[in-house]
């Protein structure tokens, strides 16, 4: 997929550029680490694609684009030693490999760095990116601590599930791309319709990685298969199980998510659980329909369709993946 | 001190009505219990007082000087997790309260309501003060990060000591000040003379507290007597009598602050230590000296000396305190 790869390079060779540097270096490395262990770098590369609808000269988009993989980067070091995750694309989290303060301290000087990569916007466009990505923050604070809390809690809605998912990821895809387009100066109207294409955009990749998380391609990379199950982490399958199982499948699914267990024994018993309800279809349905909506405000965005194409290629390529 | 009363009474009052609150709670309890901690409130009192210097319509700085205060409070969440520590103005730190992910949260929430605070302003406000916020806010951590880095490092020069507390706790000072300075439209010579008075007050204000903590009266609130030297904290004190001690003197003093002991024993002997190479007078002097290079920048300041006799009377608040 070539105009991906195109925009990722872009991406890679900037975060060279400007990878954040500094003393001491206790405070910059793990800043690096966690930069450079990659990833696809989607949510600057739909801020460059979404600029590119409306303006070819990609420059100026450019460390603004930055600012978001920085925050998505500072997020992913906040929640690990939160989850207490060991590993993070197959390599060891930043609380792992220096220590929980380190992981602490540079996550916040890495918020800091994200916030400042706007600042070569002019004032009157610096302002609006601003109050975007700063809303966006906090919505994204407020999703993490949603997902803390449904640890604990026995009941949860779906729309209570969606409301989580938009502000623990949707929102910052939705972030990256009006402000995209508020740096290319297209109206309002444009990109507000671009906000809720990228928040609908957001919602299905992560009911898709909640599905390819247990359904998906084992030669997944950086990811365990249903590692989900194993950690009891409960995703919208979960959820979904709970609102159709009958009595005696809540009590087996609650059983298994209540214990430690890394035999194949309760994965094969959860999945098993799933097909019979049918919330693997029921994922896809989900998936799709959000899908739909995305594709509704990316058709009402006025500039022609050979423009978004990319975009929808993008779709097709996030939602039809297997892994 | 009825001048510090009015403006302190401004701020708590604007604490009050500006308070984050939103959803789920369990988010934004934690940032209202700190910030109704109470405190001096002496970053957001300075940021009004430089403003009154030039303007008398205080309402445009007040959301700004609390956004300073958000900062604060958000550092002291994080700091209070890396330095484990149980109390904070007498009452449990956040993380004991509640739990350390939640602290690591709720700060990184706080900190980017601390941002929101300057959205108010106009653009051509906003954007330098938050290029200001954002390079203060990225020298705290640096700040912070020398300082853990101090706790493992046996020789620390005077100069790198210096260096450590201008990050952690005088840059903000600074910062606030010329906030107050940009706000109400002064020039730049005045606006930099500010800052630079506000960077030696708080270098000269955290030497304060580290001879106070110490030689301070016992009758202190929040703090216990010589709290340093029983948390092993290495301050000017300890790094002036590592430099001027003999062998005999250094080894004790690397054993005392090597190991824990809540006995007076250890408070004693350091005390005494540090009296025998009479590190008390010499801190002192230190204090007047940054208290000298203050006040020499706000000589500097093109305005008349009744305008700024509130800050000479703050100078003699702060710096001849007992504790």
């Amino acid at each position: 997929m070539s105009f991906l790869e195109k925009y990722q390079n872009i991406i890679s060779q900037s975060i060279n550029n400007f990878i954040p540097d500094g003393e001491p270096s206790e405070l910059y490395e793990p800043m690096k680490y966690i930069l450079h262990l990659g990833g696809k770098r989607l949510r600057p590369v739909i801020l460059l694609m979404a600029y590119n609808l409306f303006r070819e000269d990609i420059e100026k988009a450019i460390k603004p684009a930055l600012g978001i993989e920085f925050f998505h980067n500072f997020s992913l070091i906040h929640d690990d030693i939160m989850d207490q995750a060991p590993l993070r694309r197959n390599k060891k989290t930043v609380h792992v490999k220096y220590n929980e303060n380190t992981a602490i301290l540079s996550g916040d000087a890495l918020f800091v760095k994200s916030f400042q990569m706007l600042e070569d916007l002019e004032p009157s466009l610096f302002k609006p990116c601003f109050e975007l990505f700063s809303k966006t923050a906090l919505e994204v604070c407020e999703g993490q601590q949603y997902d803390m809390n449904f640890e604990t809690r026995k009941e949860i809605s779906f729309e209570e599930y969606i409301h989580m998912i938009t502000g623990k990821t949707a929102v910052l895809c939705a972030c990256a791309i009006k402000m995209g387009a508020i740096i290319a100066k297209t109206d309002k109207e444009n990109s507000d319709n671009l906000y809720e294409f990228g928040k609908y955009l957001g919602i299905a990749f992560q009911l898709m990685d909640d599905y390819l998380d247990v359904f998906g391609n084992e030669r997944m990379v950086g990811k365990k298969h249903a590692g989900d199950i194993y950690e009891n982490k409960k995703t919208i399958l979960f959820f979904l199980a709970l609102k159709r199982g009958d009595e005696k499948q809540i009590e087996k699914l609650n059983y298994w998510f209540s214990i430690k267990d890394d035999s194949d024994t309760k994965v094969n018993e959860v999945i098993n659980i799933f097909k019979e309800l049918e919330v693997d279809k029921m994922c896809l349905e989900l998936v799709d329909s959000y899908t739909n909506l995305a594709k509704e405000y990316l058709n009402k965005v006025k500039v022609s369709s050979e423009k978004k194409q990319s975009f929808f290629e993008l779709i097709d390529y996030l939602l039809l993946r297997e892994s």
